[in-house]
């Protein structure tokens, strides 16, 4: 398979997933489905965060999974960090890369992430200088990237603010996520590659919700502008507290099954991902909504 | 809003979507709901199918239906034909086009279609004769143009011959039907234009389930090729009897609302059709696997 041709998969169903999840799932189970992600060949995950444990206890055993996960060699362990104190108890668990994030949108930062923008990009740049001084390598994501639903479009020159902000404090990787999925396959093409303008010497990856069907579409439209890292979640675990039937992240199984079909290269086994996905429907006792546990593989 | 944007809907719920539904919906909510779907601006609707009453008892009321709709000037009213008795009954209900179907499969046919490729060709050619005398427009389909569940890949001379005899018996438009959801956006791309090489001169118009999620990425790629005809159902209803959380059409509300969002012009009334889905659900008693009635529209 020729390089052109490899696609990266970022399993985020442990972080972006779970976080939601009000019963709190069992740090011996959560280790269990990280080792069974790592096994199926996938070679990034986003194993937890490191957030407040009193904002979200869910995630309060973030550093016990991550120092008792089995890691494999060519797999990045990385974690969400959102500030000083997280930024700490990340450093004591020996992480490949870690990601922060700030919304492009003034309102979206107060009302949900309780900071105003310049707040959330200060945090990101003490968090940033000490991964570099410790070689970790940094993921800054960009959350309502392609709509925000109290402001709705996003200005470009407030995109273009944090974008420039990621850049002076060295991370490698920008992530355009569509955190409640109002974009579309021709505006991911035209929000990322403009972004991609800005900064041409970083590499970009996209992070989409299923919320309106267009997970996939918008994938594939990332892939004809030559995106090759996309975020899912096992089983498209996730989705949004605000909308009931609304799904989260696109599904890693439904993801890597369209990517595989198209002849890209995704170094899983995609059989190996849908059982996870049936363990985490027994684990929660409900269906996800993710569709190739129940539809299968096409049959060619 | 240019002719170069202009998509047309082809609504299929109440014959393709409500076919495999067990419980037997009432003639009155069936001419509510082919009347609210009216309403909604949509220009092509395919009201029901004359098939045997013993076989689809839920599709015997068909004559009823088509004969006490609301028509509106300006809306193409369809069904499906699979035989001449059924074309019989087609032609004392004033229909504006009359659909018929293949499967490009031979075992496909055998098994769901109880008859050989070439003994649907020669009904087909049968009715399509009589539709002409009466200036009836007529639809081809191809069931399975993009793999078969049982076959898997359809080779190229199979559905070479499908589109040939289609064009030969005077069909206007000619479906290509990805009836349990194989294709993927570059399958899609390259089975339609090689179909089209053949057939250059006749409308050709595409069939999506979403049984693996892909069904928007599959209509992005088909708008991509220049693709002008899709067919949907409202609510996503349907469903595919041989796996359980299988979705089946793709759903109107969630295609128009890609459309409208990238800037297409279907002439439908979004709010109109969430309207539908709405009753559907509540005369159905279950939730549809559309996501646009309970995500909302996205907020610009």
């Amino acid at each position: 398979m020729s390089k052109k041709n490899k696609i990266t998969i970022v399993e985020v169903g442990t972080r972006d997933g779970m976080q939601i999840e009000k019963k709190f799932i069992s740090t011996k189970k959560k280790i269990k489905i990280v080792d069974m992600i790592t096994n199926s060949g996938i070679q990034r995950i986003e194993v937890t965060s490191f957030v407040s444990p009193k904002h979200v206890p869910q995630l309060s055993d973030a550093k016990q999974v991550m120092e008792n996960i089995n890691r494999k060699d060519g797999v990045e362990y990385e974690a969400l960090v959102p500030n000083l104190i997280g930024m700490e108890r990340a450093l004591e668990c020996d992480l490949d890369r870690i990601s922060f994030f700030v919304s492009s949108s003034e309102t979206f930062n107060n009302k949900n992430l309780r900071a105003s923008r310049s707040e959330m990009i200060k945090k990101s740049k003490e968090i940033a200088k000490i991964a570099i001084e410790n070689k970790i390598k940094i993921r800054g994501s960009v959350v309502t990237a392609f709509g925000c639903p109290y402001e709705g479009s996003i200005p470009f020159d407030s995109l273009e603010w944090v974008i420039k902000e990621y850049l002076e404090m060295g991370c490698d990787e920008i992530c355009l996520a569509d955190t409640v999925g109002m974009s579309n396959p021709e505006h991911v093409k035209d929000i990322t590659e403009r972004m991609r303008n800005i900064a041409p010497d970083v590499q970009f990856a996209l992070h989409f919700h299923n919320t309106r069907g267009l997970g996939l579409a918008n994938v594939y439209a990332g892939l004809k502008i030559g995106i090759k890292t996309f975020d899912s979640s096992v089983g498209g675990l996730g989705g949004c507290p605000f909308a009931p039937k609304a799904t989260g992240n696109i599904s890693t199984e439904d993801t890597v099954n369209m990517l595989q079909e198209m002849g890209y290269n995704t170094n899983i086994n995609l059989e190996k991902i849908i059982r996870v996905v049936s363990y985490l429907e027994k684990t929660l006792s409900r269906q996800l909504p993710g569709q190739l546990l129940h539809a299968g593989k096409p049959k060619w």
